[in-house]
């Protein structure tokens, strides 16, 4: 009899481990033994689940994508604007999660296999969040154009979030937390 | 007699070629043969200007700074706001010269050599470029924390910029202008 596989669980687990290479050495050191090394499967299980780069890296943005909407999920603020603060918030490296999802995300953003920009899950995902972002302005009324905000408001955290990682001492978290806080309050 | 050799010019030619690399190519394809390729300059006439990559890539960030500090002097708005938008303008990809830049950016943003976040000077260029725009605000004196205003549009446009080159159908450069000139208008 076969042994039963939670094959998610797995996905999931291997994804993460690609996640933590990306984010610590780059894309261009990630390769399939390193995964196996930061996951503890071994390469012949691997293949079942990543056969070359790109599967890696789908992996990658996959698990990083349901991470990010599993945290959005459980946000459980019922007041629009502090909900809204919530999912911005999210975007920022302020724990060790989301500052390796933000330094993964940092190097997979060039990264541009058919040459339309960046990988298809990546910018699939801004799309997605932006979106999320209107939703949560339309709700909330203030706005005159939601949807040029929101394409503000994500960028803001983008770009807040790539100069702590650029220079943690002179753009510290206290400071992002401060900015995106001063922004969100005009709105 | 030996022939008068104008160094600053082979140095920027050097640089634009060493970032040319880096905006397509990325840090690890990153060798002496392609700058030669891409600058017309032997190897033998390189090895005077970089001798490994961490010279290159310095030589790259030393280029891309200037062409910006040029650009920014170059800016001749007298309307203090005219000269804030102008300037944070020139962090948009809003043309080829400052999208390679832009990418050349992205891809030397997760770059550390020391552990300290980016390179010393990608690191210096952000902190020198924030204080440029706190020195514009405290002109137009209508910010009440110029500081916190000044790393909040930085970051915007870097944000903007990066959403740009990940999904430039989803963020067209026309959506970049719209969304820097409907924050502007709010200052």
């Amino acid at each position: 009899m076969p042994k039963l596989v939670d094959h998610d669980q797995r996905r999931t687990e291997i994804g993460s481990a690609a996640l933590g290479v990306i984010a610590s050495e780059g894309l261009d050191r990630l390769t399939v033994r390193k995964i196996a090394a930061a996951s503890g499967w071994s390469t012949g299980v691997l293949a079942h689940y990543a056969r070359d780069k790109d599967d890696m890296i789908a992996l990658a943005v996959e698990t990083m994508a349901q991470r990010f909407v599993a945290r959005l999920q459980a946000i459980d603020a019922t007041e629009v604007r502090e909900r809204l603060r919530a999912l911005l918030r999210e975007l920022l490296p302020l724990d060790d999660e989301r500052r390796t999802e933000a330094l993964a995300w940092l190097r997979l953003a060039p990264y541009d296999p058919q040459g339309a920009g960046s990988a298809d899950a990546v910018r699939q995902g801004h799309r997605d969040l932006r979106r999320a972002v209107v939703r949560v302005l339309d709700e909330l009324g203030t706005a005159s154009d939601s949807s040029t905000l929101a394409a503000e408001l994500v960028a803001l955290a983008d770009g807040l979030a790539i100069h702590h990682l650029i220079d943690p001492r002179g753009v510290p978290r206290t400071k992002l937390e401060a900015v995106l806080d001063a922004r969100l309050s005009q709105i």
